[in-house]
């Protein structure tokens, strides 16, 4: 960004928001997008903003020349788009590529974003886009099959991926697999693994894990995968916006940034998740197949209803310490996790072929009783620097913690997932990462006055109380 | 604007964008907007943007607080308009007064802005926009009725305006005009109207002036007319939006604004003007007659040809030249400016009801010849601190000029509007007041070898020459 005096702008033609070419010292030139100031630089100066200047290796005093550019054809695009056209695949590429070059200011691509509103992209601008996303970003170019499984947000503590993994890349299959961290739930798949491993590599540290452990569970945010979705992504946040199709193109394009060639995605379906009908849910697998085999890779929706968190922990360590309960076989393992865990990467070996129709989950299951899944998980731990020797009861100790029990005797009608994020953000979640809760009661389940309903953890007392003050204003168990 | 430290915004839940108030010493308020950084403040700590600082009279070290506020109502109105539905009065009011207020960004206005491509506004959400733009500015209040005569921009040297006012106000109506700058052209009436006067004056000063002269040639710029569509026009720039409908709001709100009950509007019809086609002004006319008739405003649509100029002169001295020419009745006086402003003229007194229909022209005409309409602008320009005894030689005086001449003989076949635009902005129109062009042939004229075709006009040597670079790449007239 670069300022000049107004009146001069004026004089020249130029209005706030206008590219201009500067030549810098050297033959070097930069094209940077003018605002303009009444008072804040005289005629005949230009001010730079602090990267501006870095950028441009400018000085005070530096003698530039600055000449006024066209708009470029990404714009024109843009206008196509809003007046609704559809566009071509060249003409999506040059929006996609000036968002990521920085050549659209945030007003530009909100026009684009907003533009999907005026007529839904077809399905070839679906695929263009996903295309052009993964195209203008770091691609992981494995030289073996990758396989993945993928599951939309929507769910506390919905941690299946750090069994699905382990299990998969016991079998010798490569998963490669990269998440996101919490933005507005108590935790991401990253930071829950973060609680036993650093998750935050580039992209050849990941390739030499994986070469290495057939796996990985690394942040994918920390890497240059599908930027453009990222600058999207913020631009909608002001309207809280979450078509599906922008949620559809954004696993797609990372997909193909990541070299998928298999891919099951869990669609849990239900009020407080992200798809909430099985009308919305038939749509999307059908862009996702249409999708898939646009690109060469095999793609499966399975579907499941959603009406309470999978697993008993919610937060960083409560949903580490879940995870780790199953792989390393312990009582208190939760069976949900297991189960539904066991059936995706049963699912995914066999839509890879590993095995014959109905073998996947038996499979599955044989590589957790066995341990195999668990020794894999020691190497994935071990190859990102943490510790493979990390016990399950050992991850969520040392917090200050607070039990709530049943008012009433009856049966548990509600468990409220809105409710789980509110208290557990108020508890530090997923900063902290000992912030959270543990559910002891089940959906549908009897329960006695007095029995346990849920166990509250903070890092220290002041966020305990945080966290029951938003119990109190929105409590997570109805009994009637 | 605001910025907080990265880290303890994701602690809080707190993203960029997200609107705080702070509570500042002396138990006052202000709502912010949120940025995040990571490095630029510390955890605990707030950077205020300097203007923040001095509207919240913050000094460094002050201690705040600052809670989360949820989303305005009026971002639940944008995203219903971005998916299609139609807005109420209350809702359209909300945006609009949040627009005004500063509680949207600019993203969430582009996203308003964007969402009338969605689905064009019905007729009843342009009354309720016109509206609610109005009612959030400042309003004239004239205690008498007022007529209005609005130009449709889009042609060079349209200076009708300053002759059809004093012809109004000398008849003894009441004519409050407030008139914009040029932004991409060489000259708007107020330029021009500066050349003999200053424009520049506050709502309670131009009551002054009206109360006196029935009439005024003000910039209305200056005031805080429809301020809501000032910010709209600027964040419609990048994109190089114009639509009809945006055009249309923006005309009525001010006129409701100014308190118009009778309004003639002159629209060109052409290529190069702002309407291009009959069919467009049709619908644009049906428009403007169903908007008048919800707001009680008397409208009257005149659709012109838009060919070349109107007037000689291009450029605000070179106009006001012209226009002076007209009003002192001199011989070298422009025919089609005078002939076009009559008109316009006549067609507003009778759509007051000032005469019966047939007889305007006439009237508008006799005003001229008596001398009455110059005794008025005379007035005018003294009730806003001008030369009343200024003569239509003297404003041009005292500049470079070159004469470019017929390179063969032939007809004047085009006069090029984007090339006379192009010209004068390099010859330092509107900002030099005496730079700009003059042209010695009419659309259609038989010229000989070596016949003046125009004479350019710069206040340097420089200027002159970077208006014949201009005009050497872009030549304003061609003879076949």
């Amino acid at each position: 960004m670069t300022v000049m005096n107004q009146a001069e702008a004026e004089a020249y033609g130029i209005q706030a928001g206008d590219r201009v070419e500067l030549r810098l010292p050297g033959d070097k030139r930069q094209v940077v997008v003018m605002e303009v100031s009444q008072s804040r630089v005289a005629p005949g100066q230009l001010g730079l903003w602090r990267e501006a200047a870095s950028i441009c290796k400018c000085k005070d005093g530096t003698i530039v020349e600055a000449q006024l550019l066209s708009r470029p054809p990404s714009i024109q695009a843009i206008r196509k788009k809003l007046l609704g056209e559809e566009l071509t695949y060249d003409e999506i590429h040059s929006i996609i590529a000036d968002i990521v070059e920085g050549n659209l200011s945030p007003v530009e691509t909100t026009y684009y974003v907003a533009s999907g509103f005026v007529k839904p992209n077809s399905d070839a601008e679906l695929f263009y886009l996903s295309r052009a996303i993964a195209e203008t970003g770091e691609q992981m170019n494995l030289p073996v099959e990758v396989v993945d499984k993928h599951s939309i947000g929507g769910l506390p503590g919905n941690r299946t991926t750090m069994v699905v993994t382990p299990i998969i890349a016991s079998l010798g299959l490569y998963m490669p697999k990269t998440s996101s961290r919490a933005i507005t739930s108590p935790a991401g798949t990253s930071d829950t693994m973060e609680v036993l491993a650093p998750v935050t590599f580039s992209m050849e540290e990941i390739r030499r894990i994986v070469k290495k452990t057939h796996a990985c569970l690394v942040w994918g945010g920390g890497l240059n995968i599908a930027p453009a979705d990222d600058r999207i992504i913020k631009l909608s946040r002001p309207l809280a916006l979450e078509p599906y199709d922008k949620m559809l193109v954004s696993i797609m394009a990372k997909k193909v940034a990541m070299g998928v060639d298999y891919l099951v995605i869990d669609m849990p379906i239900g009020g407080t998740a992200k798809v909430t009908s099985r009308k919305v849910s038939n749509q999307l697998e059908a862009k996702f197949n249409y999708l898939g085999k646009k690109f060469g890779m095999k793609v499966k929706v399975i579907k499941t209803m959603a009406r309470e968190p999978i697993g008993r922990g919610v937060g960083p360590a409560l949903e580490a310490r879940d995870v780790l309960r199953v792989l390393q076989r312990k009582a208190l393992k939760p069976d949900d996790l297991e189960q539904k865990a066991a059936y995706l990467a049963g699912e995914l070996l066999e839509l890879k072929g590993f095995c014959r129709r109905g073998e996947g989950e038996r499979i599955a299951r044989r590589q957790l009783d066995s341990g195999a899944a668990w020794r894999k998980m020691q190497e994935i731990i071990e190859a990102q620097g943490g510790n493979p020797t990390v016990d399950s009861e050992a991850v969520a100790a040392g917090t200050y913690h607070y039990e709530i029990h049943a008012p009433r005797e009856g049966k548990v009608s509600v468990i409220d997932n809105r409710a789980i994020n509110e208290v557990c953000m108020n508890l530090g979640a997923p900063r902290e990462k000992l912030a959270g809760l543990h559910l002891h009661v089940r959906w549908g389940q009897p329960v006695r006055k007095g029995d346990k309903l849920l166990t509250l953890y903070a890092p220290s007392k002041a966020r305990l109380e945080l966290g029951l003050t938003a119990h109190e204003h929105s409590p997570i168990i109805t009994i009637i």
